[in-house]
């Protein structure tokens, strides 16, 4: 019944909502593996010119069977902590399909397994000088090349608090030292194969060109040797209906032009990643809640929902003023009201969860305030949705805020099967490292 | 020694950080339990008029080290949770010192969980018309007295986003619906012995003494059986060495004063019970993170540390842009600089952690800019130790957000001893509940 799927782009309809709340109790995640798969292709179909990887960004969502599924579709990974890159591994990527690129330098028992991952084939991504020197002897004496992520000292856009490019982050070799970095590479004898700027463009085409421009004009300048040019990521999706995605195939045309120029000019051909996190999975993630209570605050005030996933299932709004469009499903699995169409007449709502936290809404302004959002109004036990839940939910929310218990996963195979992919966390796991006194 | 001691109400001293930090590994939490006694002393010996009952609420922190010292001290509990009710119950406390405060409903197994602890003696406080519909026929049948939080229409403040009180949250039966769900009360052969509200007062004497005053109203006018009178936490701590603490004497004094009062009036004599959370445990938890990195970002730019714990071990800067005294602690045990006193000259730092979020930074403002801190230059590997990580810090963050594993916790015990009290969590432990596709 294509009128009652939640959005236009995914298999979730109405009443997968309904069948999975009957096998699985609220709340959970639902992915759709459909979805995951078609991002996936429209980015590897990217144009370009010499080649291209794609770098699923897996900080946004590191679950064992997205990670499958995705290098099922051939991407590779950027990995941001030594542990997401032992994950990776863990869910059948090689070594060699990872880029590590981390704020962590490599001591104690993390140089180790840095080490034995780069024999391996895993790819490090020098952050500072720090790790440069850190690594130097090593990659040297084994011959092993290395990345080197530039800090270009410029930002994506007017903010200056949320940015990766500018002075107020301090991610990658500041463009300060990048010449004192590669003197240090060049007296050990180092290979700089691959380039990194990462600054978050959004998809907005200007940003993006000018990244680009700059990035390949610090390679000309710093990097006789390297091979491959990674623009980042940070591709935009489009959560809500009035917002846009990134134009990927615009995206990739200009890289693709600039990358030929370059040849034309240089005779160097360069191979190129992109590393997107939020593009790939954020629409095909759903978080399933059920409306526990309403409640209003007086004749001047709101009317309440409140449902069994707040905060500790997405922090988003609380954290970013991040909105996700919001779906009422009646337990029978009718879509009473959806972000995306038409429904019945609709009431306005504020939707909170259920910690003891005066910011736990779901209904959020970006300056933390709460807003009033339009649905149908649901009965008790119904099911209120949220879509584009699939990045920066589950990898980032506090779980156990209010010792709630970290909720499961559900996956809804290309096939229309729903199967668990984590099962609901225990309160005895949450307490097992605890210790008597 | 007394001047290395990093706060002055505080035993941890720079020596207890390097001592500690070569017995664990960092980062990881302090906790000082001489200073939760005094604490919860100081809170004990507060002004009352026919009796007082702390009640910590836990969710400050529900480390069962830490709950097992505060019930030895006598205190109850504030629950926000069953399960948080659960876990007070395995650290020891008897059901009948719990009193539950919750936005969940008690349906499904939590309804079996929720009656069966109240058989045992649970205080539940009825947040809701339909949360007292819930439990209206088990307590009638069973003669178990209830509690009510009655959200008073008002809050603590100017704000309107962080509040408990006003029309912006829901918590509690809201007061123009308090007459319907008393007479629904009367019905079932319901007592209410217990009238509890809550908005967050800071401690500010004004919006403590109007709270207790329309809160005696309220239990005038609509509890007749009421005999205790709850007033809620929210007592202020200070962290920084500009900001004052809640002037604990003044506010059980004026309290104490109105009590009397009111059993002057009407014969009524009043026990009295506070919830404190954050003035508990606050000051008697550190975090401690070593200097992974410094970098800069261009002569314009900001001289950086990275640490090994940022965001995912304390979300409180990120989250509502909150202060933290710093102190940096040489590897040997020597306090080079601390927000309490004197040190040696001082350079101005922004401090950010290891995970690849633009937001992951230690030194915010409440608008999420980055601001600097002034305090000795470290060098690599000494200690970066924040103060005031014993409330919120451990219980709210994002821990496996990156896929880095929650950070283990040490107690200063009395006696000077140092021991764990819970182990840090595994990546192994992280990816326990996936289950493959």
């Amino acid at each position: 019944m294509e009128q009652q799927k939640l959005i236009p782009a995914s298999n979730v309809t109405a009443e997968t909502i309904a069948a999975a709340a009957k096998k699985y109790p609220t709340p959970f995640y639902l992915y759709d593996e459909s979805l995951i798969r078609d991002r996936c292709k429209e980015l590897r179909d990217m144009p370009n010119a010499f080649g291209l990887k794609v770098r699923y960004g897996m900080k946004a969502n590191s679950s064992k069977a997205l990670l499958k599924i995705i290098a099922n579709e051939g991407l590779g990974i950027d990995a941001a902590s030594l542990n997401e890159a032992k994950r990776a591994m863990m869910a059948g990527f090689g070594a060699e399909e990872i880029l590590l690129t981390t704020q962590e330098v490599p001591i104690g028992e993390d140089r180790r397994d840095l080490e034995d991952m780069m024999r391996g084939g895993l790819n490090y991504n020098v952050c500072s000088l720090r790790q440069l020197e850190l690594v130097a002897d090593f990659a040297g004496k084994n011959k092993i090349p290395l990345s080197m992520r530039v800090h270009p000292g410029v930002g994506s856009g007017a903010s200056s608090t949320r940015n990766t490019g500018d002075k107020y982050s301090c991610f990658g070799v500041h463009l300060s030292v990048v010449k004192e970095a590669m003197d240090m590479a060049k007296e050990k004898g180092l290979v700089l194969k691959r380039v990194h700027v990462h600054i978050g463009s959004g998809g907005d085409p200007k940003v993006w060109k000018d990244n680009i421009d700059r990035e390949l004009s610090y390679l000309e300048q710093y990097f006789p040797g390297a091979e491959t040019i990674n623009f980042g990521g940070g591709f935009k999706e489009r959560r809500m209906p009035e917002e846009e995605r990134a134009d990927i195939k615009a995206l990739g045309q200009y890289a693709k032009e600039r990358i030929e120029g370059f040849f034309k000019r240089t005779g160097r051909k360069l191979f190129m990643e992109i590393e997107p996190g939020t593009f790939v999975v954020a629409m095909a993630g759903f978080l399933v809640t059920r409306v526990l209570d309403k409640k209003n605050t007086g004749s001047d005030g709101f009317q309440f929902l409140v449902v069994d996933g707040g905060m500790e299932t997405n922090t988003r709004p609380l954290l970013y003023g991040s909105r996700h469009p919001m779906f009422v499903v009646s337990t029978e699995g009718t879509l009473l009201s959806g972000e995306y169409g038409d429904g019945p007449a609709k009431k306005p709502f504020v939707v909170v969860g259920r910690c003891c936290e005066s910011g736990d809404a779901l209904t959020l302004d970006d300056e933390g305030k709460i807003v009033e959002r339009n649905m149908a109004e649901p009965q008790f036990d119904d099911y209120l949705v949220l879509g584009g839940c699939g990045a920066y939910c589950s990898s980032m929310t506090p779980f156990n805020y209010n010792s709630h218990t970290q909720i499961p996963e559900v996956l809804q195979r290309a096939n229309g099967d729903l199967v668990l992919i984590r099962k609901a966390q225990s309160l005895a796991q949450v307490t097992q490292n605890e210790l008597s006194i």
